[in-house]
């Protein structure tokens, strides 16, 4: 009787592949604008549905103070084509996460531990800012300058969720000061002062 | 006239390439989230665009007494990229097509010949059930358990069409019971006893 | 102990309304840019979710010989946000379905009796043309120009699929013919004779 | 010089309302297939911007053991039309989320505390199941069948993201047995015997 | 210190390859629905995202004395993905740009210079038609029929853009005369005269 | 004959209502994710779907010597829904467009007189610049810094066009310096010094 069932279903094991329930990224292939290739679902177990190191890194490594941990698609290659993934953030004393937005995603922050004082700016200019304690969420739309930072005394930790699975970040003062971006049309575009300019080009490696 | 007309229209045919009309699916290449890449169109007749064999399949070598017959990409590469697909049902007296969900579509029923008793369940737990003549429509929103029985003292048929091209099928009975999921897990999980569990195992081929 | 149970799973009641499993229209209401407004899911029974009139309608009240029976979301309030339609096609010996395109859905054709002769063209000019019987499926691309041609002896009929709720359709001969376009705007813009443009203009009601 | 500055920039003021950088749901008007529509942004503060209630809810007010707080649309509407959500699950000893599908979003589980043992059903009908422990993340893609099964010896916590702002969750035994569908359809399409699914209805407040 | 910051930011590196940014096409690969695959971002320079050429074309080659020139996804890749493209049209005296509809895009059309009556037809055959002159920008929704005509003494010009990096043009003389359409399909399907028909076909190059 | 053609087409009228066709805002409504809800097509004429002023503005009246005529969705009703727009963008000598970004729209920018020195950053940090001349176009995509100078000794002018209806845009100088943002928190957040920040702001118009 179970072969009966079985060739009664055949049809949908064999129209239903898996890539419609999961699109493994196969990261070795070129992205097409939905993302990666899949990875053949016949080479699939559980370990390509989980990501095992969402833990603290090192905060001590930096100047910022602070640690974060990814399981963004070229990591965690199970959320190709799912738009969500997820980071860990981890601050220390004195820690910030700097001025920063995303332009393909929203975030939500879950603070884990510690109090954060986090805010973004709207289109309009008006600041929502405001500190956070221990199972607070808050949210961050798409494409606006954003930050986050140590308010206590401790160590403070949060998780990050998108609705990418391929956040881009884009970091104010690396986007002005870590690249050979002319002082000049800094100056120019921003109106901060050359030596201002030049100070932190030295901070971030920059040149020009 | 001809040639300089040609000439004309040349950046339209030239800058347009089929494939934004339609990318019939290269089956052979691996998917990506959007789906299949897209043979050439040079390649491309009219039999690309039909699919011969929506009929009537055999109710009878099995015992839901029903057979289904899909026009999903993988049996009509045509619908790649498309969302939209078909497929024919054909029902026995007394055929049941057992309690399922697809994760990527809507479905509407049509009746073609017969009378059908149809329901699904909303995620507030509501019923939504009765019995289709033919020339009735039912429509079955994603995600959401449904099933179809033969209300009929004769044969039942119906066409089914999809919002996806590559409409994904979880057959309860299937998911539970044909597999190697762990008994206890499913009695923990559905609160079902363990003796119907090992009945249903046997029924559909599961092991554990 | 049952008390115990729904209370357990009140939150699922209470954050997941009926809404986001379906939206069936509330025609009453402006349309936004995704469709139109929900009805209370309260309000709604099974019978919101079928449609009774997937008929043939009358294919000997007009010159063309057919009829096309919608159910769109302003027959079938339901299918309101779920890209999925479906309308029934009647073709009396010699019917005509004229050049027409949708701007906002692809179409699937299933022949239920008869045969029809149908075709597409693409963008760079390509006919696909063939003859269809019953059974056969058939696509018709997003915005291309195509038609259908009763090709048998006796009357055809067919079901017609859409990924859209809302299919829109511009028959070419009514968006020519049949409104006050300038004949010489129609003439300079086709090159079609002026005596033709005039001849079209009377059968199909227009003016200018 | 500020009033020029602000003269200048005053058409991004004009044309950009807050209102596409985010749309904070008026959860007093209707619903559309897109999400609520915006309360008027003039209005809001930061506080609309933040939940603050993502803790751990009471596991042993029910049989299951488990407790969930969401974050969805209804509870935090400021993730309105931003297609991300999260919720808090906290699991007793011997704490079970049963087995459930998402109709429209996909989701991550983060652990918190605990060891869980997670796992999904493709809809090949292949398990995908594992144990987790602290900071192990897995991904559970929509529409398929999931559960969750508190593994360790102690408490268990994890965090949840969703790709929607208003996940809908199908809880297979309340579908099947918390309400009025007929034990005669329920066998019929799913072969459980009549006297399992009596002794469910009864747990699950089911009638019929 | 340089070192340590670039170390900080190293996972956003290394997580944010520059393709969720964007994807340059590269056009030797097949396409998939959502575009074509991107080429690696290490071989981009600014002139990938540069398009030179969106100047007049030469008017005086053809009868309809106009010229596009395009800057489509297969003349200027960088614009793969991004739902985004423009045109250039310049008309002579007496230019006509024919009755045509896109699939997949609407379309803006900013006046350079000149005067051109510009006119689109909805799907309930209502007629939009004005005369534009520099400086007015008219929308012509997707999938609808619409023209223009220098409607002044001079030459004219005008930009167009596009929500779709690969624009479809279906040109309704092209695809009724240009290809081997059967003439009495055409003459069935439009209700125009054969010799009307047979004259387009032999103005269009077309057979049959 | 008119009135049998007009009852054999009435099923198309009846059921494709012009809004599928287009949406044109009711800019009183609340808006939704979606968009506006849509005016009753009946009141539109075909000047709903004209802008009339995507001309020069003042350049004169603002230190940045530059204008931006926006045709967004507020100022021109009939994108809403239709993700696409523009705007004039002119520069005096010595004009710049200062840093920003675009949350939801990638841009296309056509030079139509003089040298514009434009430029992007990649959130890898890759600087995109180059100097553009008359009819060259430049695509920067979403969410990313750019900016734009006059690099000649005249004039300059261009159009852009969005793939959105409601462009947001975040000015860098006014986000950071332009409200009540704590000083102490840009100074955390972006290294920038305390002096430098509290010279900016006046120039701004901030506080804090």
């Amino acid at each position: 009787m179970i072969h009966k069932f079985l060739f009664l279903f055949a049809f949908f094991l064999l129209s239903t592949s898996q890539a419609q329930d999961f699109c493994v990224a196969d990261l070795k292939s070129a992205q097409t604008p939905s993302g990666y290739p899949c990875k053949s679902p016949k080479t699939l177990t559980v370990d390509d549905f989980v990501f095992s190191n969402l833990r603290a890194g090192n905060t001590s490594a930096n100047p910022f103070k602070i640690s974060l941990t990814p399981a963004f698609v070229d990591e965690f290659p199970a959320v190709n084509g799912l738009r969500l993934s997820a980071a860990r953030l981890d601050m220390d004393v004195g820690g910030v996460v700097p001025m920063h937005s995303h332009s393909n995603t929203n975030e939500l922050l879950i603070v884990l531990s510690g109090h954060i004082t986090a805010g973004f700016i709207s289109s309009d200019n008006t600041v929502f800012v405001t500190t956070l304690s221990k199972g607070k969420v808050m949210v961050f739309p798409q494409g606006l300058l954003h930050f986050q930072i140590n308010a206590g005394g401790g160590k403070a930790s949060a998780f990050l969720s998108f609705n990418s699975e391929n956040p881009g970040a884009q970091i104010l003062d690396l986007a002005l000061f870590s690249n050979n971006l002319d002082s000049s049309f800094v100056g120019k575009t921003t109106l901060l002062d050359i030596a201002q300019i030049k100070k932190l080009k030295r901070i971030f490696g920059g040149r020009g």
